[in-house]
């Protein structure tokens, strides 16, 4: 192993650059030489590869996004998109490839080592749905913004409208919710693994008013149904007048957190010592606080799972 | 004038609680008593008074929100609700009052100056809406929290989905949508005070991709239709696939900037500063830099303007 | 089991809120009442003891401090101190203690215990030196305070001024300098549980101008030496004019991060869950990524260690 | 006038690139090219100049620092280094100049301009002492720096050290002091412009302690002196522990506020309408919320002074 690339593929998120600023200092640390490729597995497969040296992750490490740029590649499935991208990392001499993202990302690893060219994932994505990890980059990162956006929303006191909804990321998976929910003292929190009953949820709003709470505040995970559907639903229950928040994207920015960066920098710098003795078809990931590697068929096969004892732990706080 | 009163009416905003600190403290250094409402007008009609001390409004000068908290209290447009407000700042031996909030709020203190009560009125609202004065409490502070929403936007750099949208708060003014636009670079912004052009806008953001901008990020003022109404116009012109961040009520939260607690520090004492002059019907707030007062029903018949200046530059600027 | 009490003692962490909520709400959830004992261990031979309800907790998970106050009080490690202490509990029937702090905290929470009295200690300080967890409520809030200022030194760009130094706190653990450090990219930790040679460090700041660096962050510890000192050392070595800064207790305050407040959330139900079985003399804590709970007399004889391989990382990414 | 360019010189500030983004915007609309100068009046004696695009000024609003570099360069003072600098000017055909920066940058504008190169200086520092103008570009943005340490202080409750102290920067001009001071509620505030006794100080911290002040802050403008001594001048009057943090340059560090950025943009793009009108030797500013500009020359012989009234203030509502 003399030459490794690496690609940020999928949904950027905080802490991909640090991740990547990982991966260059060690390899060359390590005396690897070091290529980028930007915009993931389309600009693999055409080529978009350049040389990074130590000075090119300077200044970078605090700065939300992906310097090489992401993208989604479906194409990249097929076998004659893997054998283009096999073709151009031959051409540059490349022997080793890093590859940050999610699920996506995996599957692409995954074959490129299959057709014998090894490559390690590096489980970056918001929403902390990546099996064989306890944590993803950028997920602590996006729980803080959300939990912001939550305290904000808390300091106001107007008396009529008293039921605020927060739609928040997460398609499958309800950690983000979850987290932010607990973390933010939210009174209700909706996630896709978890059925929910407007009844229930109806009770716990006015039980809090009953006690004297001046405004509720109700975290949606986007899989579930938009906060405004969910404001509609809510309305049918009585005269409830609930704002909604949506933060969309505003979850993928800002600065990365100290947790995502460290974490960043230590499943970088490991990936690097995986290439250099030659394995791939790894995923790297924290596990019980250790860094560790998995091979990525069998966490492709893994669900994530919410954390039950966690979701009711947010339910008796809020009480 | 030895008590005065004072009360948050309508929608709170970030500053209140130092508005309010400012005219204990500065009330209490000129030898006043000071009496806090609760509620608005609404707890100035049911009596909802109590005793301010200097230690009352300890540890607040920082807090978003209003510890007094306020409320919409429309019946006090009506005779009956002023003549019952009158009689409990008599029974509590009160000869002054101050008002902080919007145009409701006002009213309000015209009403009870013209029945021989003397009221001041403190602009506070994020919205920058009110005449009289060139900045608003809590104006400062929602734009900054505006502005981090966009630079979060900014950071992610996914290639599919080029275009964001951004509803703000803004019934009426667009000043939220400009200033935040203008300091955030977003590509379009739409106000209520200026018609658009959905071909305009288009042009725009084709402008910006054909010079390689990567994203274009657009403000929608709320007063003028939704973010969700808006990425449906756009779709209706191509193939945007436009993300909407909808931030509602977070925009009325947050610890105040130096700059709102500054002003509402020197307006809150320059209300007292009135007040045992004996005059009444009177709205401070900061012209041309310097604070000055301005006679209510003059500063009600004003209209507030956007500064077309300023939105010219926004879009020069952003090109 | 029928009556607990709660306390916060030695240096304050943001967090401790958060783990008293969830004490109190946990509490009550399983039918317990519950107590606030203000100013640690000095209030407890006081008797500053008050009663704690649902609503007592209110809009308190995200501020910073503790509003049950804190407290050093040395001659709680004497018999008369102890004996007071459990005469305090005893009037007010109390059966079950919870103290949130450091080692004082659990030194206290060992000796109430052999005493007869059923006590958990919580993790709470900003340093993280404590053994038996793997992080401390208010550390991860902390490192990112510190991180934000190492972000915004890297932001200034004169060319005279090239070298900064930023003196953390930490006497006599490092962890703080070192998870900062890294996170921040710092081209020097200084910790006490490392040795260092101030020609190694000249020498790294070098290589760095070497290869073009605008500007050298170095972080200290406190245990070590002062940021002056550091700097004073520094010159005599060259001619550097290293700019300082001492962050301070500014380092123990801010709104509690989603990490803090939910593992703060977590370990707060814990101590509640012994407490019902009657178990005491134990500190909770996270370690490999589960909450655990550990015998105090062991905890204290165990010496919390600096991560070495993490040290060693930091060096090799930032060159 | 065909071609500009543009430097930021001295201490760089929160906003420069916001202004200097401005600049190259409004030019190029204008017709005109813009030429970047690094390293200020260094870069332009040594011919360090490129050429700037609509998209180099791209993704730069929310930047700290200034990407074009700054430098002290008292050089430029003399004949020989005025000449050189026009010499490069004139060889890359540029007519007109702005230049971001404090009093240096004025001198060498005015100078330049008496030479006959119209050159517009822009006020960008921190510290908010430049004449002609009621604010700086990046004042803003160090105040919030500030006073958001200074809030976390606040957070800290312990009962033993009740007294912070907190140094910033100011070395003729207590502006940063004074505001941040007010805003945050320091109960002394010491800055150059005022003599100060240490007596009065020792009063009020006891007059807050008496009403049941759990602690108090002290702000220092570095001119008076530097924390650590004050602290130690405090401590001989009685047994005060305080606590110094010393922020440095930190404050000069961080992403513009909205302020601040609508400020700079303001300002650039009325530099650029002088340049075009063929003027030089003037400095824009805002006075009175409106923009402006002045001659160079008188705006060097007026002096910055504190405003008392504000100074007074701060003073009445920390008791």
């Amino acid at each position: 192993m003399k030459r490794i690339a690496i690609l940020t593929s999928g949904g950027d998120a905080p802490g991909m650059n640090a991740a990547t600023r990982a991966v260059v200092r060690k390899a060359i640390y390590e005396g690897l030489e070091v290529y980028g490729i930007n915009y993931g597995f389309l600009g693999l497969v055409n080529g978009d590869i350049r040389k990074l040296e130590l000075g090119s992750v300077g200044d970078l490490l605090h700065r939300g996004g992906t310097f090489l740029y992401s993208a989604r590649y479906p194409e990249f499935a097929t076998e004659e998109g893997q054998l283009k991208g096999i073709e151009q990392l031959k051409k540059h001499q490349i022997d080793g490839l890093v590859v940050i993202g999610g699920d996506g990302s995996y599957h692409g690893a995954e074959a490129l080592t299959k057709r014998g060219f090894p490559t390690i994932g590096i489980p970056g994505t918001i929403d902390n749905d990546i099996s064989g990890t306890d944590f993803t980059i950028g997920f602590d990162t996006a729980l803080n913004t959300v939990l912001d956006a939550l305290d904000k929303i808390r300091d106001t006191a107007t008396s009529h409208e008293r039921t605020f909804i927060i739609e928040v990321m997460g398609r499958d998976a309800g950690d983000i919710a979850l987290w932010s929910g607990l973390a933010g003292g939210a009174e209700a929190i909706i996630v896709p693994e978890e059925s929910f009953n407007m009844d229930d949820v109806v009770d716990r709003l006015n039980k809090g008013r009953e006690r004297g709470k001046k405004h509720s505040i109700i975290v949606v995970a986007e899989g579930v149904m938009s906060g405004n559907e969910f404001a509609k639903q809510l309305a049918e229950y009585g005269d409830y007048h609930a704002r909604v928040t949506v933060l969309g994207h505003v979850q993928r920015g800002g600065s990365p957190t100290a947790f995502d960066r460290v974490l960043a920098s230590r499943l970088g710098a490991r990936s690097v010592e995986l290439l250099l003795e030659n394995r791939g078809g790894l995923a790297v990931g924290i596990r019980e606080n250790r860094i560790v590697e998995n091979n990525i068929g069998e966490i492709l096969k893994e669900k994530h799972t919410l954390d039950q004892k966690l979701f009711d732990l947010a339910s008796i706080l809020s009480i």
